[in-house]
């Protein structure tokens, strides 16, 4: 979606990626190799002006290899702290961004202690997660006693875990700001997000009845981030409501699911504002274009000429293979009304199971 | 721009076409041959389903060639139509569609009689043109007198001629329209066309002034062409207007340059539509989103950061190299007022000589 967006721009790409059959390899002469082949990044290097990432798994030493030839947005740093949930909430924390509780466990001399003082922090319930690589709801449990914490502390693998405190959330929202490398910042309206088994199933922008007073407060705590982190591209943040307020649960330091709607949604998409970003173009508007809502398309994919047939609808294929629980797409509903919107997801739900 | 529109609906392309410095070069994998070789043709035919194209002097030969071995849409016959002026002008009478007096020249056993007999249907000044392969003003020539028109018809060429007759016009428009296999049939709004030197240089929608009775009357005539020609994908026609009614100018079975302001102007793109229509899935919604203007980019592109810092404006760069008269790119301005989106254009006009 970067590439469809950025060759009007007149650019051209090159696709780093392990996979042969990923998305992007029909769209340009790409490299299929392991991020730790270090020979093969250098020559991706030598090929391009600009690097980016679309995926916070990239391991943080292959940025850096490539970000000491050539320019890589957003900066290594930021994507080191969105890999390690103790390094990322202690970042938030130091800026005054409300997170729940947390507390690491498993690279103390003693496990015990440890998880009487996690407790003691973050109460019970508790959500036990992995510091790093989950993504959909996986490498993590809810515990509701110190017994069941202790098993899921051994099925999890014993280290580099942390336990959250679990929170009882009213909704869930997302911020999606950019910022160009001159320190020019936008943001989007924020959007409510709906998951379904741990997987990001529905995004929805709130109008008319946004939340005011809570777009203010994201947007205060985005700009907190984007510029300790002199940050340059997309940002999404995460956060839950928790009596009418807002406690964030992650960040994504690169364009993000919960963004996808922009394409038809909002004057200017986040593909093209990440790449407007990096290039030090002006930002574009991020006014929205009517009742926006995105539903994403998990396992297998819907009859076409169905998801065609519903007004407002646009779909968007990536190209992967059928798999459950695999996103392979999504559906865009530009509407007129809530009430139209809502008729047409519905209807959406219906068809993609 | 057809491909861009695809990939999100799960299509692969391929693309035939002689010049390796074509902007979908970069896009697929394709073939570069010319038209003529056969072999290479069918090679391209057995690597695909189907078969569009976006260029009208595609030679009718290999339309047909590649149609024997799958399904060629728009169909071959319209396209063949396209190419002469004198069977264009003639299908478009056929059916009741007013066109220009026009005379074919160069093609009897006496010309001078052929002259003499050209110049009574169309009165004088006349256009004489080329009956092929004529784009972007060239090859055609307007004539005052006899004497001028005799000297016109050596310099084209002496065969293969049309003289017609010289419209007087207040306005050009166009109509967008898409046809798919089932026969759903639609069209977008009138556009009003501004050339110079022949290039189009704008279109604008005409919100909220529309021509009502001319939009009505434009589509019936569309319908007409669509229904005789068995049509499938998008269709345009140009059109003068002369005391307030329409005359049609010529047709392009194929997604045109008028209507690229569709890719963020319309709710469903021209690109968009004449996938949906030759995969026969459901046409898409052709409403405006607002109010729309397109500049095409002659010559040379613009600073890019000049034109993104314009609000509501579009960039589309096609990656091709840099030549005078050369179409390589065009902007597309979207704002909520006539007014908004005059000022915008006319400060594009400024930054795109």
């Amino acid at each position: 979606m970067l590439a469809l967006a950025g060759y009007p721009l007149g650019l051209r790409f090159q696709f780093f990626d392990p996979d042969p059959n990923a998305p992007a390899a029909h769209l340009a002469d790409n490299m299929f190799h392991t991020y730790s082949e270090e020979d093969a990044l250098a020559r991706f290097a030598e090929g391009v002006d600009l690097i980016t990432y679309e995926f916070e798994n990239v391991p943080v030493s292959a940025a850096r290899l490539l970000n000491a030839r050539r320019p890589v947005y957003p900066p290594p740093a930021a994507l080191e702290m969105s890999q390690d949930r103790i390094v990322e909430k202690g970042a938030l924390s130091a800026l005054g961004i409300p997170t729940p509780a947390f507390a690491p466990i498993g690279n103390g001399s003693d496990l015990n202690a440890e998880i009487a003082s996690a407790i003691a922090q973050t109460g019970l319930p508790a959500v036990l997660k992995t510091r790093r690589m989950g993504y959909d709801g996986k490498g993590q449990r809810v515990v509701a006693s110190e017994a069941e914490l202790r098993d899921a502390v051994n099925d999890l693998g014993s280290s580099d875990l942390i336990l959250e405190g679990f929170i009882d959330f009213s909704a869930e929202y997302s911020l999606l700001s950019a910022r160009n490398i001159s320190g020019e910042i936008c943001f989007y309206p924020l959007v409510r997000n709906v998951h379904r088994g741990g997987i990001l199933r529905r995004s929805q922008t709130q109008t008319p009845s946004a939340p005011g007073e809570l777009q203010a407060i994201a947007e205060s705590y985005a700009q907190l981030l984007l510029k300790e982190l002199d940050y340059v591209g997309v940002l999404a943040i995460e956060f839950f409501v928790v009596d009418g307020a807002l406690v964030a649960n992650e960040i994504a330091p690169r364009v993000h699911n919960s963004g996808h709607w922009t394409i038809e949604g909002a004057e200017t998409s986040q593909f093209e504002n990440h790449l407007r970003a990096i290039l030090d173009y002006p930002l574009g508007s991020t006014r929205l274009r009517g009742c926006v809502g995105m539903l994403n398309i998990i396992g297998s994919p819907p009859p076409v000429s169905d998801v065609l047939g519903i007004p407002g609808a646009h779909l968007h294929l990536y190209g992967k293979s059928s798999r459950p629980n695999r996103k392979i797409g999504h559906i865009t509903v530009l509407r007129d009304s809530e009430e139209q919107l809502n008729a047409a997801l519905e209807a959406l739900e219906r068809i993609t199971v």
